[in-house]
């Protein structure tokens, strides 16, 4: 008994009391915290320190196009690299990867800085598909994220141990996200799909009263044969893409999540375009008899 | 077209040319990306800034007894305690929950620095459930990881906009954990059930040929009368359990899982003791007939 129960009382001794009723703020005790210990050190309110351990080079260059979530482009690739030169472990980077071959999906954890508008501090957004609804910044993915922490579970495509780099499918990092950290994916702890969400989450756009959009899976996606035709050419070139067929299906993908901005909904016979890789994609969204959205693709360049 | 297409091309002049091929390492153009504005605007190996939005209260004040991930102790309980006071919103932080109590589960992402040792660099970890085989750090959910995020997926109990706070359960966070972000839990992006891991996440650790204990689900939890008693009374001035049945059941959980440390578990005999809340919690492991172990609780007192 005595060596553990010892143990305990030692480690305890150095904890915060258990607080009662009310919680009682933790900021002013944090320093005596273990949890704490890092961030509040000094000054309890000083941001956390956290450390990068790669960038993300990803199929999606420009904001146009990035999908939502990672898991609505499933066929989507990039590949984490690693810093490497000691800059974060004092062994070969690679070495961190070791037996994560073994598991089909890892998740992402990335930091993005593109919202720092003067709302950044807003305790409330309006998520685009809300079509101007607000609600807590904690009840949505927004990017406009106090932390700016990004999470994305994709599907592992390879590892390399020497190269030190991580290939994955369903994305929807930018090119040059710096990465914080990688995790494998264990249905066990992660996975728990009986969980509900509000009734909002599903409805689709139309619902609300604007002319933002349909729902995700109104909208059909074709191709013109020229467009075919030029994809297959701009595929040979594409550093991610393996072939033309997974370039296409991301783009189908991209576009039948209707990625358009609300502004830019209102105007149906525009011309929309986002960079995929090394290819420029030009296409028509049209409306269709019933409440369907068509999304006809009219060319595929190249990008530089 | 011209307003679409046009506004894509600003956008894409400003970001790096696609990379073909073998990756290029992505350190020295980051400065001019979009996504590592923050990181690297100046020093691109410089740690990313994240802000802590709020701490933690939990059950788990030591790391004794501290169950590995949240879902594998569904019953325990905490609090995340919003930092008020216009310290990280420019309106009050409740309204950052507006929506949430809508969701059934949320993810936690937090910080800890409990891992400074010296191995603290190492690419490679080894877990106490693999006794002694090591693994690289992203292909475990090991603390001892260079940006030291954790990630919880916890069910939500409460929400109180007016109160900035979040109740909820199935947490491993220790109390004082400073909290990164609050994400609500969407079955679409997140849940992948038929996702795969490796053989060894599965399997008993006895089959390592270590001494290093059962798997979780051999482990039987039982009480002793007078400690069921004792915990009655303690469970009453409990701030976090509702009551007597909940803290046995998170008692239970935790012991369910074996979370001793390899040490500890060499001597089936000896005492373990962890602290719950307000509780102290005092028990015995036993071997049984065949490869089954026992955890006989025997005492349970007030901490303070």
């Amino acid at each position: 008994m005595a060596r553990c129960l010892s143990g305990l009382t030692q480690r305890c001794q150095r904890l915060p009391r258990a607080v009662r009723g009310r919680p009682r703020p933790l900021v002013a005790r944090s320093s005596t915290s273990r949890g704490g210990a890092e961030a509040s050190s000094k000054d309890p309110t000083a941001p956390c320190s956290v450390e990068h351990v790669g960038y993300f080079r990803s199929c999606f260059s420009c904001r146009n196009g990035c999908p939502r979530q990672g898991s609505l482009a499933p066929n989507s690739v990039g590949v984490v690299e690693l810093r490497q030169g000691h800059e974060v472990f004092e062994a070969p980077a690679g070495l961190s990867l070791t037996g994560l071959e073994g598991f089909s999906h890892a998740w992402l954890l990335w930091h993005f800085s593109e919202y720092q508008s003067r709302k950044m501090r807003s305790p409330r957004v309006r998520p685009p598909r809300l079509g101007g609804e607000s609600l807590g910044v904690f009840a949505c993915r927004s990017p406009k994220r106090p932390s700016r922490i990004g999470m994305t579970a994709c599907r592992i495509e390879g590892v390399s141990e020497e190269g030190a780099w991580l290939r994955v499918s369903g994305v929807d990092l930018l090119d040059g996200t710096p990465i914080l950290d990688i995790k494998p994916y264990v249905p066990r702890y992660d996975s728990f799909p009986g969980a509900t969400v509000p009734a909002w989450m599903d409805r689709p756009s139309e619902a609300l009263g604007h002319r933002s959009g349909v729902a995700a899976a109104d909208v059909e996606v074709r191709f013109e044969p020229r467009a075919l035709e030029e994809l297959e050419s701009v595929s040979r070139r594409s550093g991610l893409f393996r072939d033309s067929a997974a370039m296409e299906g991301t783009i189908a993908e991209v576009l039948s999540q209707d990625p358009r901005s609300r502004t830019s909904k209102k105007h149906d016979k525009q011309e929309y375009g986002f960079r995929l890789d090394n290819a420029r994609v030009t296409c028509v969204f049209r409306r269709m008899s019933g409440d369907g959205l068509e999304a006809l693709v009219t060319r595929v360049e190249a990008a530089e």
